[in-house]
C-alpha cells in the first residue's frame, strides 16, 4: 500500500530510462489535497547533494504538492549544472501537474558525481504523470530501489486516519539518517509544524539509530506529506506513535536489506547514565569492524565490545562493564562471565546488551555484520 | 639489529609454550646502562589491558631496566587476577635480572579475556635471561609478532649515538596509536623528561596516524629506552627526528602488513584551516569502509571521498573541494574533474590528497583497503 494507503495520494513508478538496465527508475507521488503540508529532515552531511538543496528550500514553506524521485543516480557533487537540473525537474513537474515548482520537492539516489540524463527525466516525468494512481504505492516504491533486493514499504492504521511511507536503502546507512529516501504520507489533518514535531521524534529513534557501515550519504532524505483527507486530526502522541511505527518498521527493512549482509545485530545499551551515552556507545560498537568480523563468524567475541566502549567518553568503569550476547552474560564485571559455548549465534538476528552499570538510560541500535559480499558489492559498484 | 642496535642493550626471544602452536612468544630486552631512563605512550581506549596498567605506572618513576613481552594472550579484560599476573611477571624478570619489579615494563598482544599460562611464562622469563645477548634483536622481535607476516624493525644513526625499535601490530591500527607493541632503545644520553618530549612528538606525527580499521586496541605500547652508554647528549631537534624516522619506519611497516589488506593508502590532507582540521578529514576518509572498498577494486571513488569530508566539522565550503587521486584531480570545485580513466590504481601504493582549500595546513593519514580477507582473518581470529 506504500505511499498510497492513505487518502488523497496518487503515485506512479515507470522505467525512464535512466538506469542503463530498463529498470524502474522514475517515482511520482502526489498530494492531492485537500491540505498539503508537508515536513522533512535531510542528511547531516554537509556535501549535500543538489535535490536535497533544493528540497530543503522548498520544505521551508511547509506545503508539498508533489515529490519526484529518481534512482540511477544522485546528482550530488555535480555542481551549478547539477543544481540547474534539479530545477529543471521541479519546474517540469510543475507545469505537468498544474502547480508551482516551489511546492515539488525532488530527491535522487545512486551514482554521485555524473549528471543524470536530463532529456530522458524531463520526458519520464510526463509518462508518470500520465500513469498516476491511487493503487501504484508499489510501483513508486519499486521504482526508488537501487542496490535494493526488495522494495521497502509500511503502513500504520490511526482511528479513521493512514500513515504509510515508502524507503529505499541498503549500504551506507549511518545515523544523521540511515542512506536512504523516504516518503511518509498521512490523510490525517495537520498543520506543518506537527508534521515535523512528528517526524523528528520518529527519525530520532528509528533511522537514527541504523548504522549499517558507518557512511553518511550525500542524499538522505524523509519527507512526511499530508493531505488531510480523513478530516480527522489526531492528538500529537497518537500520530507521532503511528509515524515511528512506520519509520521503525521501513529502518528494520534496510538493516535487513543491507549489502552483503549475512546477520542483523540489534546492540542495546542498558545502565547508562544518559540516553546520549547510551547511543554514544551503541554507535562505537556498531562502527567495529573487528566486532562486526566477529559476529559474521559466529563468535562471542566480547572483548571486542569492551574494546569499542573504551574508545568512548561515556560514563563507565572498565571493570563494572557487563556484556551479553544472545542472552549469555560472556562479560561481567569487565572480565570473564559465563562461557562462551552457550551463546548459539546460528540465527540471522544477533542480540548484544552491553550494561554500563553507571545509571538507568538505554538506547538501542541496528548494525549489520561485515561480510566479503559486503566488500564485494562495494569494490565493483561504483557510486 | 632492531633493538640492539644501540649500545648498553641485550635482548632476547624464545618459545616458552605461551602459544600453542610452538612459535616464539616471549622476549626480553634490557637496559645494561649505565642510565636507565625511559618515557613510554600507551593506548588511549579506557578498558586497558593489565600491562597497560602496570607499565603506565613503572614509567612514573622515569627508569626502565628491562621489558617483558609476550605474544600469546593479552591478559586484558582478565579482572584483578589478571593484573596479579603481570604483577607476578615483573617480580619474576626483576628476581632473576637482580633488578627492582618497580622498574620492569611489562607488554603483552594476543587474546583478550583469556587469562596467560604464568607456569610456563614465568620459566620461559628465565630462559629468555639466560639467552640475553647483544646481537638478539631480530630473535625479540620475532617473538612478539601474533597475525603479523614478518617482523618489524628499524634504526636511524645519529652522530656517535643510534635510535633502533621493533614493533609489532597488524591490524586493530587507529590513532591515539596503532595497536601494537613497539620497544625503542638508544645509546644517546638523556633524562626521562627529554625521551618523553621527543618520544611523544614523534608518536602524533607517525603511529598515531595510521588508521587500518578505526579499532583501538586495549593493549597499544610504545617504549623508550635510553642506556646513555654513548656518553652522547644529542641536541633535541636531532634526536626527536632519529626517534620519529625510526617510528615512521615502523609504522609504515605496520601499514604494509595490515591484515588481509591488498593496497597501502596515503591520504594527505592540504589546503586545511588548521593541522587538526586536516587530522580530523584524513582520519574521516581513511574510516569510510566504502571508500576502502572502492580502493580495493581499483575504483577512483572521489564521490565517496567528498562523502567522508562532509560528515566532519572541519573549515571547508563544499564546492571548492578538490580531490586528486593518484595524481589525478578527478574532483574540482565539488564537482566532476579530470577524467577518472586517467587514474592508474593496479600498484598497492594509492595516494589520495583532498584540498579544502581553506588554508595552508596539511597532514598525512596512512590506512588501507577493506578486502574480503580482512572479513576472512577477523571472522575467524578471536582477540
Amino acid at each position: 500500500m506504500s505511499v498510497t494507503a492513505a487518502q488523497g495520494f496518487t503515485a506512479a513508478g515507470i522505467a525512464a530510462g535512466i538506469k542503463e538496465n530498463g529498470d524502474p527508475d522514475l517515482a511520482l507521488v502526489v498530494n492531492n489535497g485537500p491540505r498539503r503540508a508537508a515536513a522533512g529532515v535531510f542528511t547531516a552531511n554537509r556535501v549535500k547533494a543538489a535535490p536535497v538543496l533544493w528540497s530543503e528550500q522548498v520544505l521551508k514553506g511547509g506545503e508539498v504538492t508533489a515529490v519526484v524521485l529518481n534512482s540511477g543516480g544522485a546528482n550530488a557533487c555535480t555542481g551549478p549544472l547539477g543544481f540547474q537540473d534539479t530545477h529543471a525537474t521541479a519546474e517540469r513537474a510543475a507545469e505537468v501537474l498544474g502547480h508551482h515548482a516551489g511546492e515539488i520537492a525532488v530527491a535522487s539516489t545512486g551514482l554521485i558525481g555524473v549528471r543524470l540524463p536530463m532529456d530522458k527525466l524531463l520526458s519520464g516525468i510526463g509518462e508518470a504523470a500520465a500513469r498516476l494512481s491511487p493503487h501504484a504505492g508499489e510501483k513508486a516504491a519499486i521504482a526508488i530501489k537501487t542496490t535494493d533486493t526488495v522494495h521497502k514499504t509500511a503502513v500504520a492504521q490511526g482511528a479513521g486516519w493512514t500513515v504509510g511511507g515508502m524507503a529505499k536503502g541498503a549500504g551506507m546507512l549511518a545515523p544523521g539518517l540511515a542512506t536512504m529516501l523516504c516518503v511518509l504520507t498521512t490523510d490525517a489533518d495537520l498543520e506543518a509544524a506537527a508534521l515535523d514535531k512528528a517526524l523528528r521524534e520518529a527519525t530520532r529513534v528509528t533511522f537514527d539509530r541504523v548504522d549499517s557501515d558507518g557512511c553518511l550519504s550525500t542524499n538522505d532524505t524523509v519527507l512526511l506529506l499530508a493531505s488531510g483527507a480523513s478530516g480527522i486530526t489526531p492528538d500529537h502522541r497518537e500520530f507521532a506513535a503511528a509515524v515511528t511505527a512506520v519509520c521503525a518498521d521501513l529502518a528494520r527493512q534496510l538493516v535487513a536489506d543491507a549489502e552483503g549482509a549475512s546477520k542483523d545485530i540489534r546492540i542495546e545499551v542498558i545502565g547508562a547514565a544518559s540516553e546520549e551515552d547510551a547511543v554514544t556507545v551503541g554507535r562505537a560498537i556498531a562502527r567495529s569492524s573487528l566486532f562486526k568480523c566477529a559476529v559474521h563468524g559466529e563468535d562471542p567475541n566480547w572483548g571486542r565490545v569492551l574494546s569499542a566502549i573504551g574508545t568512548t567518553d561515556a560514563v563507565f568503569e572498565p571493570d563494572r562493564l557487563n556484556v551479553a550476547i544472545n542472552g549469555v552474560w560472556v562479560c561481567r564485571a569487565g572480565a570473564t562471565g559465563e562461557d562462551r559455548e552457550l551463546v548459539d549465534m546460528r540465527f540471522r538476528e544477533v542480540q548484544v546488551t552491553a550494561d554500563l552499570a553507571a545509571g538507568d538510560h538505554t538506547a538501542t541500535i541496528w548494525t549489520n555484520d561485515l561480510t566479503a559480499d559486503y566488500v564485494h558489492e562495494n569494490s565493483a559498484y561504483s557510486s
